[in-house]
């Protein structure tokens, strides 16, 4: 894998001049350093189902930008709409009336939504979604599962540096899919409970995916209106993936309140919460606001998104190509003799090579993929998009089976 | 002034379509129940120094978005970069490489920069500051001016509904241009100071405005300099308004860490925090990151809003024409006999009427003004933008000694 080498007038590499004036060269969940030595940390161009890296080499995206890219890159009937907003306004004194509708369409589609707020970031969903249940319950402590990602806020931001302790003194950690260890966490709290934070499934960065046992979902949302605590589901990843609604609504678990982002909007920025009638009161009375929340254009690209998503029953189409993929990988590992880990929801899911050290195989497995034009991530959950057809599917999965044998003939198993 | 009156099929209004799906309506800095009764919530366009709401009333723009549009809504040079960004990609599974030359412009332009991030809330950008400050200095407190708007995390937003105390209990607060107040709140924290944080000027939402006084800036520096705490810049309304540069650049006052977003992009969604080499080390350290900080599309905005500011002098123009139009109303002002107060920079200028009670005349003023077409905020800042020229300074002065006229007649003093 060539590292980024395009050169500027100074005959410095992308990575050279990024060093000098990004601290560590890159920051947060893109960053290279969790990917395999050499991998491309710049992009180009998308369009469709493929990416083409800063050296002008394609790939087919199974990333999908960690979730953002819902129908492949550029799709033309989301641009169209995007155009004709950004002839009118983006960002202006007050929000378009397209905010309504969108508010609308969002309480239409998700059966637990009474009500919508957007903002920018899924850390702003998820963090006034806890403002929103403490102000609601006038309780302070909130249940999160141990190694969740539920963003970057400082109260959830997975690396402490410069974090006080304070900023997460009101919250109690429960285990994913233990109900005992929820039931421990609440007698902690001691009366306290305002809310239980849960993801749809279990999706930690660098683990093997579970998903929810409906046991454990259910007895949640029982815990919470014994309490009268609020349940808030963080479908910021996984929301239009895994339904038409709220990841949940498969499985008739209903949240109180459910954060959205990545997937909403195909890429623009934008982010949601959505709350029953329970907490509107309080909603209202919070104060949550940013520069660019109200801006039209990411509003615009959300309802051609969810219009495309409805229209095309797309749900259904990635869970069908995302479902042959995954059984492909593994009858390839298993005609190979590999012991791979093929976990999380099909379209969303990672894959692990079992008894390696520091996901040494995962990563061999990735680079090897990357040569060969398919675009996966050692470290985290990949994505499919509505832009994977049925011919693309064979093509991943002849690229897999040319991935697998390179590394069992380097020595995996 | 008239409600936002556009029926649906249903013949329901726009704010009674708000009301059933937003809670309260609308929320944040946005929301009219800030401004008077029957201000215009919803906008359909914006052209240069023009916004148009949604009933199809123009305006002149003196708020500019509260902030972001620096160059006049859908600045030709702005969009046509835009355009070309867009047909390549936005959000990818990396940054596209204008990230490194919009991350080496801001070290080129701002002197104190010596690295750059980006993300896109400005509460953001101040938010990692303070964890920087902290990761760099190992200590907890950041002494904050007391009433100052930093955002809407929890550290900061100014409503206290379902923020609990800890998230405020490292912070020490001082007064604005208050010297012996900063050494009480220093005394307080106990060799525990890991910065201080101060805005360019106290721009407090709802009082009049008060420019920095100089020995107090100075006084920040060494006070910091000495205890080997931080001094960060809260940036993001001011920047690119008061100088091409950082905004107490013109004084000579250095921070080590600076927050922005507002006008760097033109309405694109975009923060940049900046720092100096002391804190690069801990800024490599931080997690810090979100789904679309990313995306190219703003970052192109952002490179060609600072081409046109620096190619055409732009922080002197709206220099200009914003003391034309604070020393025009004052003229005005005090030829009626009314007792008025114009306070803060120039280019963002607020008018109150002195000895009213609860913003009385300034609200009737700020509606009068939107009845004549000039749009500005009775309890917020204004922002002066590149797009009004010499001619608009004059139909923005001819507004204004009507609307004088019209609160003197119903008895302002």
């Amino acid at each position: 894998m060539s590292v980024a080498l395009r050169m500027n007038d100074n005959g410095r590499s992308l990575l050279e001049r990024a060093q000098a004036v990004i601290p560590g060269g890159m920051y947060g969940h893109q960053d290279t350093k969790l990917q395999w030595p050499g991998a491309p940390q710049f992009f180009d161009r998308g369009h469709g189902p493929y990416i083409w890296d800063s050296e002008g080499k394609r790939y087919i995206d199974l990333m999908c930008s960690y979730g953002p890219i819902l129908h492949g890159h550029h799709h033309p009937a989301v641009e169209a709409a995007v155009m004709r907003q950004m002839q009118q306004a983006d960002c202006q004194n007050g929000p378009a009336p397209v905010m309504i509708d969108l508010a609308e369409r969002f309480v239409n589609v998700v059966e637990h939504a009474d009500w919508a707020m957007f903002m920018k970031n899924g850390s702003d969903a998820t963090t006034l979604a806890l403002t929103i249940a403490r102000a609601a319950t006038k309780r302070k402590k909130i249940l999160v599962a141990k190694g969740a990602y539920h963003g970057a806020a400082p109260w959830c931001t997975p690396n402490m540096h410069g974090i006080p302790e304070e900023e997460r003194v009101h919250l109690a950690y429960y285990e994913y899919n233990n109900i005992e260890s929820v039931e421990v966490a609440i007698a902690a709290a001691d009366g306290d409970v305002a809310g239980i934070i849960v993801s749809p499934f279990r999706h930690d960065a660098g683990f093997d995916q579970e998903l929810v046992d409906l046991r454990f979902a259910r007895h949640l949302r029982t815990r919470c209106d014994a309490l009268k605590a609020l349940l808030i589901l963080d479908d910021v990843r996984c929301g239009f993936r895994m339904a038409f609604g709220s990841s949940w609504e498969p499985i008739g678990v209903q949240p109180d309140l459910s954060a959205w982002s990545k997937a909403i909007a195909n890429g623009y920025p934008l982010a949601a919460l959505l709350g029953s009638d329970k907490c509107r009161e309080a909603a209202s009375r919070v104060f949550a606001t940013g520069s660019f929340w109200f801006s039209a254009v990411p509003m615009v690209a959300s309802m051609a998104t969810l219009d495309l998503l409805a229209s095309e029953g797309g749900v259904e189409q990635m869970h069908d190509s995302a479902s042959a993929i995954t059984r492909g990988m593994l009858d390839q590992a298993n005609s190979m003799g590999l012991h791979v880990s093929v976990t999380g929801h099909p379209t969303m899911t990672y894959l692990t090579f079992r008894g390696e050290n520091e996901r040494y195989w995962t990563t061999k497995f990735a680079a090897e993929c990357a040569r060969l034009g398919l675009y996966i991530h050692p470290r985290h959950n990949w994505f499919v998009s509505t832009a994977i057809t049925r011919e693309l599917v064979s093509e991943i999965l002849a690229i897999t089976e040319k991935a697998f044998m390179a590394v069992k003939k380097a020595g995996a198993t």
